[in-house]
């Protein structure tokens, strides 16, 4: 799951600057990243809760990734993104990895978020710290004592089986190539939209695809992905990832509203003119996004054309 | 959040029956527990997974409800009801409680059970006991234990505010009295299922309407709930539960469904014919669940007649 991360975003920082702001406060980087949560937080899109958590990780490689909550109202809260679960969708869309060291979050992850988490490998040794609780001194500890005895992908996968941040290849092909230039133009469309469409739909559909392709979808057989073009023709793509626990999962559309944010999107989601999704059909397939996502885009951007590829 | 539980489910058992159970085996009740997981496993519906999951609770009056997972394939994995979170459905609209007790569960609890259990008042100390570890000695530990350092309702509600298993009674109207009968038969609605619905009208607005009254939604302000219809004219009901950490919130369907379930509904959801929905709507309503009900209900009982109360 890597693409390059967006120039200059708010939620990556690289490891040459993260070093130097370590050295410039005198900190190690993990002492560094409790003092990065208030920016994490003020990212958040709270528009149910009101309540804005912030998460900031550290990988093996010095990178440091952001994720904040997001919510969406007028629907059913699963629809949510939490700030844990956007750092690692962050982190699996842009490369980090392979490990995630370090994590500070602003409050006391539910145990939906701690959940989630489960899905990288070695996440038990971890290491965490609440900036809500300790404001003092910021101690660090394993996720493994915030969710102890867990329930995770090795009750029901073989050690091989690639979790998030490591690479997945699903083996899948597209059964339509020619989707979107046969598709007319709807009433909603307006003629610019309708030809950014024309003009971008490879790369639409080649990132979706790459999205599917890339999916962590285990569990279920059913990988998917979500392309989504803004108006200046700019692509943002996610991957869905589902959890061994099945309801922390990421939906596709969810993942690539968050590729949306990274990249400078904002939040202003009626500049989203166009989505494609990449998933399986028919009767046997036991996971479908396509109407969850449709519902979803139709609430924050309702203009929004909509795309469904379905591969085998 | 009360209503007479059915008689002789397979998923409640009284505390005479309970103390009867115990004493044949020279048990105590929490030590009964264990032995009935299995039971609960077999009531499960993991069209997904393929893992049942069985979850066994004692409340404080004696009594031992059952919960066990279904799944629904053909849509995200957010549609999925776990085992734990069948079991505090079923405590919840079968007057369980004041407290839970005692818990057994077949596999380790996932985070996002952890989380949900966190709804009802004084749950860490809650005994819980994991019974696919530690075969032979089943000891129990507090909930705390699997979770601790929680987020929960104290991080956003005062203490008064009623929690699950807790009297709710949400100040909401209807703002529609007389819906059904002035909707026409839809092609679809057999003759013998219309004139079904209009003879239960009343049963089916009443008992929706109550629903919603009890549901807990302190976090959106979103009250809701959902009355089914079987075939031989049945209601069963089903309140919205929201979690502090909005995810493992309970859909006012996937309630009613295990309502269903309880009183012997069994796994054929084509048997049910009529639905009702109770919720806000409007431009400022947070949460609605409309859209999200009538996907699962199309999939599940594609005949399905669905209704929309709105309520003030």
């Amino acid at each position: 799951m890597t693409q390059p991360p967006p120039p200059q975003s708010k939620y990556i920082i690289s490891a040459i600057e993260a070093t130097s702001m370590a050295e410039s406060q005198n900190l190690t980087i993990p002492q560094l990243l409790p003092s990065l949560v208030k920016s994490a937080q003020n990212l958040a899109v709270p528009s149910i809760s009101k309540f804005p958590v912030g998460a900031v990780g550290l990988d093996s490689d010095g990178r440091i990734f952001l994720g904040a909550n997001m919510e969406f109202h007028g629907l059913p809260l699963h629809h949510t993104i939490h700030a844990e679960q956007f750092l690692i969708t962050n982190l699996a869309a842009h490369g980090g990895g392979p490990k995630l060291l370090y994590v500070a979050v602003s409050a006391a992850p539910c145990g939906h978020c701690r959940q989630f988490f489960q899905e990288l490998r070695g996440i038990s040794e971890t290491q965490i710290v609440i900036t809500d609780k300790d404001q003092e001194d910021h101690v660090y500890k394993p996720i493994l004592s915030i969710l102890p005895d867990p329930f995770g992908p090795y009750d029901l996968l073989d050690k091989e089986t690639p979790l998030i941040l490591e690479k997945h290849d699903n083996q899948i092909f597209l059964k339509d190539q020619n989707f979107i230039v046969q598709n007319e133009k709807t009433p909603d469309l307006s003629n610019g939209v309708y030809e950014l469409i024309i003009k971008n739909q490879e790369s639409l559909k080649k990132e979706a695809f790459a999205a599917a392709r890339e999916s962590h979808a285990p569990y279920s057989g059913c990988p998917s992905g979500v392309a989504l073009m803004d108006s200046e023709g700019r692509v943002y793509k996610g991957s869905y990832m589902e959890s061994a626990a099945h309801n922390p999962s990421m939906m596709p559309l969810q993942a690539a509203l968050v590729g949306y944010m990274v990249a400078g999107g904002g939040g202003g989601y009626e500049r989203i003119v166009a989505a494609v999704l990449v998933e399986k059909e028919g009767e046997g397939v036991l996971v479908r996004q396509e109407e969850t996502a449709r519902l979803l885009l139709k609430h924050i951007s309702p203009k929004c054309d909509f795309q469904v590829l379905h591969c085998d």
